[in-house]
């Protein structure tokens, strides 16, 4: 890596520690550079700063009105007096691209408020590349002191559901009559959910959805913590507190309706998660994640380059394809090679 | 790794090139075993059999009634003496999880059928997983004799773009009504399909979908070959021959029309690829994503368990939460552990 790349990017995290924003914004830039050494370098700073103290995943099927929520509940926190960030993450899909395309123009009324910084991020690239990018993007917006950082993903795939481990607080966003089957909906998002939002309650339906939720969660059984479950429990410390009971809100969006209420029960969750080995196990579990996140990214790039045209293991591929080699030998072989550091 | 499972693989491998159905489908289940042993001796013994002849990459939206059409282009391959076989990739996401279930209990017209094989497969593991599961899936499917293998996914998520790329032919469903804005499908969608099918071909607005559509290829640039811009082109051979005009269909899986008229879309596109050097060129550029998916997995699974209880580098994690090690450091300490080959 060049010491150009790295001294520019350390720059720029510091200056994002300072409260930067223009720094930060570059230092992310820089994470989804084009130019290897660059991203490398970025990623390489930004892993010194710390992730910031509330991160609340927000997800649900395309339509839900996810976008109008977190303007709202942006506007909301803004008036306690925190600083809020929001990461939209685009799956790059052909199919979910349009519907996010509004997000990169949206948030017009906070656009003059420095205490708000809204940014989308996409990744074609590499594989595991989106949880990495996205934790990434994190610690860019901790180490700028933002207070909460929504992260808001169009629920649908692995990479996305990764990126919603992520989070402290899960909130799951649906909207009466999108799916009439409430089945769908057992299936797995009472897994993941630590606070359910039933949006444009004014819809006929609304309160009927409420309560199946809550009856459906009646039925399955407790957890201590939401996110471990996403996370795997190999950190274990022992915790043995109280566990946290999903809730149910209704709200508008539109209307602005129900948001205070909402926010209220994010800080909750944000306290319960707080109980000290609790607090450590997560801790714990959120690290083995990005370092196993951070190594496979890089080790992947690093055999995609050796992969390339003039790459050092770029002949395994023509072996292959001649029959000369078998694929098993061709992925042994670079395992074996050194990854650059 | 166990001799014994090794053996195992080995056995059910050399059982499936000789057709025995039950072997595949076992060996299938090993590929997905949550025994890592297991699972790793089926990828090695699988990766020695031939990919399938055509393999049809078939995604859309939720709704779009793809369950209905692989159905239906099944029965009538069969028809023709195809072997077929299904691969439903179910990304495993809270949200699509419900849609998917059907997949699992339908096709119950060819259930009887021995010249049929439907498999659903999911991966909420290691990183970048899918990919490479749904290639060891295909491999196993390619040794067991069947002609054409359809994998079917929700297009939605990066994971499941990678495995459209697995795909000779991708075969892109829409359905009149869905999504009013044509601008949704220019931003990707014409990238990556060979064929259009219009579904649903009798509901209104069906032709003006098929002729926004047909506009909006004429205002793309051609493309010798949607699959290599997939794959990206690092293995190019120079080829310089004719370019691949995507057909778009309208078809009704339901009413069983317009299939034959794309089944022989499909063939055509599988014949355009086999010229001399295009051919080489997507078998060099798919084994190269292929090492890249195995080694990344592998290495993932690796790093994974040696993060866990009882692991090498699981004191990483701690010194990490303690502030003893920066996360950069613990990364670089993961990249230069051996990875059990």
């Amino acid at each position: 890596m060049s010491p150009k790349a790295a001294a520019t990017a350390e720059t720029l995290a510091a200056a994002t520690r300072n409260g930067d924003r223009r720094a930060a914004s570059k230092l992310i830039s820089q994470l989804e550079s084009a130019e290897p050494e660059t991203a490398r370098a970025a990623s390489r700073a930004v892993a010194a700063l710390p992730l910031p103290p509330h991160t609340v995943g927000l997800t649900g099927p395309p339509g839900a009105g996810k976008s109008t929520l977190v303007d709202y509940l942006t506007a909301i926190l803004r008036k306690r007096g925190k600083r809020v960030g929001v990461v939209a993450v685009d799956p790059s899909s052909p199919f979910t691209g349009g519907a996010l395309l509004g997000d990169r123009i949206r948030m017009s009324s906070h656009r003059s408020d420095t205490g708000v910084f809204v940014r989308s991020m996409s990744n074609r690239g590499a594989t595991g590349g989106l949880a990495a990018a996205a934790s990434d993007t994190l610690r860019v917006l901790g180490g700028a002191g933002f207070d909460v950082v929504f992260v808001e993903t169009v629920g649908a795939g692995q990479a996305e559901t990764q990126v919603v481990a992520l989070a402290d607080t899960v909130c799951v966003v649906q909207v009466p009559g999108l799916g009439d089957d409430i089945q769908l909906m057992k299936m797995g998002i009472l897994e993941i959910a630590d606070l359910f939002v039933v949006n444009k309650s004014d819809r006929p339906g609304a309160r009927e959805l409420k309560l199946q939720i809550e009856q459906a969660l009646g039925e399955s059984p407790g957890e201590v913590c939401r996110a471990l479950r996403q996370l795997g429990r190999d950190f274990a410390t022992g915790y043995e507190g109280p566990k946290w009971m999903p809730e149910v809100h209704l709200l508008s969006g539109l209307d602005q309706k129900g948001g205070d209420e909402l926010v209220d029960g994010m800080l909750r969750h944000r306290a319960f998660l707080n109980q000290p080995k609790l607090a450590a196990e997560l801790t714990r579990n959120r690290l083995a994640r990005e370092i196993l996140w951070r190594a496979t990214r890089r080790a992947g790039d690093a055999w995609e380059a050796s992969l390339a045209p003039g790459g050092s293991l770029r002949k395994l591929v023509g072996d292959c394809a001649d029959g000369k080699m078998d694929l098993e030998s061709a992925v042994e072989k670079v395992l074996k090679a050194k990854v650059k550091p």
